[in-house]
């Protein structure tokens, strides 16, 4: 086992609109977040993705920064990046999205180097489930954890690519939504339950604002999301979890549910980060003791002892 | 400070339709719930309510076999008792009301009876906010623990008693809907801070499958409801958690966020028995056993050792 991360998941210009703020072409996609998650934590991590001719190198430099490797990011020449834009209606727990353009996605064929094919861990960031089975088709080894994300869009369009994914997913990261469209049931349990037979033998429900849940055979772990005072902008939260479970469980390389106990408490911390400020922002300025510091207030906020009376 | 505790709330028929099943007429109200919750414990209970004429001696018996005081609910000669009907939607989590009388409640106003005059401990179940009000006017001193319910209804109707009863309680128990309707907030932090600002010490906010969390002055703890593999009848889960809560601390006497931890934990445990069974049901078979079993559960569920990487 090695502590190589492989982090696949697109790269986007964001439109963003919230009830507090609007920002133009900024920079976003699940592998952004999620690489900046990661990056927090003791890690040798790529990002495999696409860009196109007008994605600037400022943005790619907040990566190189960060000591990640971007020599599988594909720069198209002539093509434009993938673009999406959307819009938070006043509770911040729905948005709508304006407009998608693929892009230079459409018809990408993700290339794993040499260097990286043996990676240990590999986070599956939501995207056309066919570019990331084509992701673990070119790995050398099996590695010791693939996490895997999806979305509805998938779910409806794709869902025998989808069940194969499932089968060579490691732990897969859904919603309850997402957990319920993908097994027909309308009861989390049995939900999680059929998604443990598909193949995934870890299961984490995200519930936003009400915390994720992680299932392994008949164990379970909950943790609440921490409460903010202000929520700037939701986007990407989903993918900075996952980024922030990979790349703890990618430090510490025990494979194991009470080592995913933390990985998911790192987690839960590190996306009520990004939610502070718009777009990737405060995942830039973020520090490793403000992690900590707040990884002990999810502890304050959690942690009891039981009273028999 | 005694272990005496008044619990206050309505004794009704409830008919209730869920997608699963289907009841008429069966034993419900807040306080019915509540009492038996608390009576969980080793606590002097007694319920202060109305009834009408048609109201089954048997509905009385679970109450008396619990050693629960009934001598404070008033039987109103050729009244008719409270009655509620309602359906729930697919999911439970949403229901709506069929039909409500109230019949003897109006005009209604609570005697306490002088032996429970003193009592410690008051429950102020959902109902309207002059009967919540005038039980603690009868009382010959401030009690230790204050917990109040109420619902939107009373937060549209009746806002200045409200305002009265929340200056005169501990502990409000509230939803997030409820929290934001009076404070008109829409973040939950700053609901809780202004709820705390009209007087209530303790604020809990509870979010039904999602859970629920305690706040008082900085500090915050929050537990998640038990992932449960049926849900039968998510009716009276509010009162049974309300009940739990106050009748941990009617036994353990001590007035204490870290002691409000525990009576959270329990309140939670009641409830989610509470739900598994259509009305009452679930309650009346329930033994201590099986709650702290269940207690169990719930701290296997959400307790870690921080691992600092």
């Amino acid at each position: 086992m090695n502590n190589k991360l492989l982090t696949v998941g697109t790269l986007a210009f964001d439109t963003i609109e919230t009830p507090l703020s609007r920002v133009e072409r900024t920079m976003g996609g699940a592998a952004n977040y999620s690489a900046l998650a990661s990056a927090i934590f003791d890690v040798e991590q790529a990002v495999v993705s696409v860009i196109g001719e007008d994605y600037p190198q400022s943005f790619l430099d907040y990566l190189i920064e960060r000591e990640i490797d971007i020599s599988q990011i594909e720069k198209v020449q002539g093509g434009r990046s993938f673009f999406w834009s959307g819009r938070y209606f006043t509770n911040m727990n729905k948005r709508e999205t304006l407009e998608t353009q693929e892009n230079v996605l459409s018809g990408y064929t993700p290339k794993i180097n040499p260097a990286f094919s043996d990676a240990s861990f590999v986070l599956l960031g939501n995207l056309h489930p066919k570019v990331q089975l084509q992701v673990l088709e070119q790995l050398s080894s099996r590695p010791s954890l693939v996490v895997s994300d999806t979305m509805n869009y998938w779910i409806d369009h794709t869902p025998e690519l989808l069940e194969e994914l499932i089968r060579k997913t490691d732990v897969l990261t859904v919603s309850d939504e997402e957990a319920f469209a993908l097994t027909g049931e309308t009861l989390l349990l049995r939900a999680v339950e059929k998604l443990q037979q598909k193949g995934a033998s870890y299961i984490i429900i995200k519930r936003g604002e009400h915390g994720a849940m992680l299932f392994h055979e008949e164990k379970r772990f909950f943790t609440p999301a921490l409460p903010l005072t202000q929520v700037y902008d939701p986007t990407g939260a989903g993918d900075t979890f996952a980024g922030g479970f990979i790349g703890y469980m990618a430090q510490t390389g025990e494979v194991s549910f009470e080592n995913m106990k933390n990985a998911l408490v790192y987690a839960t911390t590190l996306a009520s980060f990004c939610v502070e400020q718009m777009g990737v922002e405060r995942l830039l300025s973020l520090t490793k003791e403000e992690v900590l510091r707040r990884l002990f207030c999810l502890k304050e906020l959690t942690q009891f002892e039981i009273k028999v009376v």
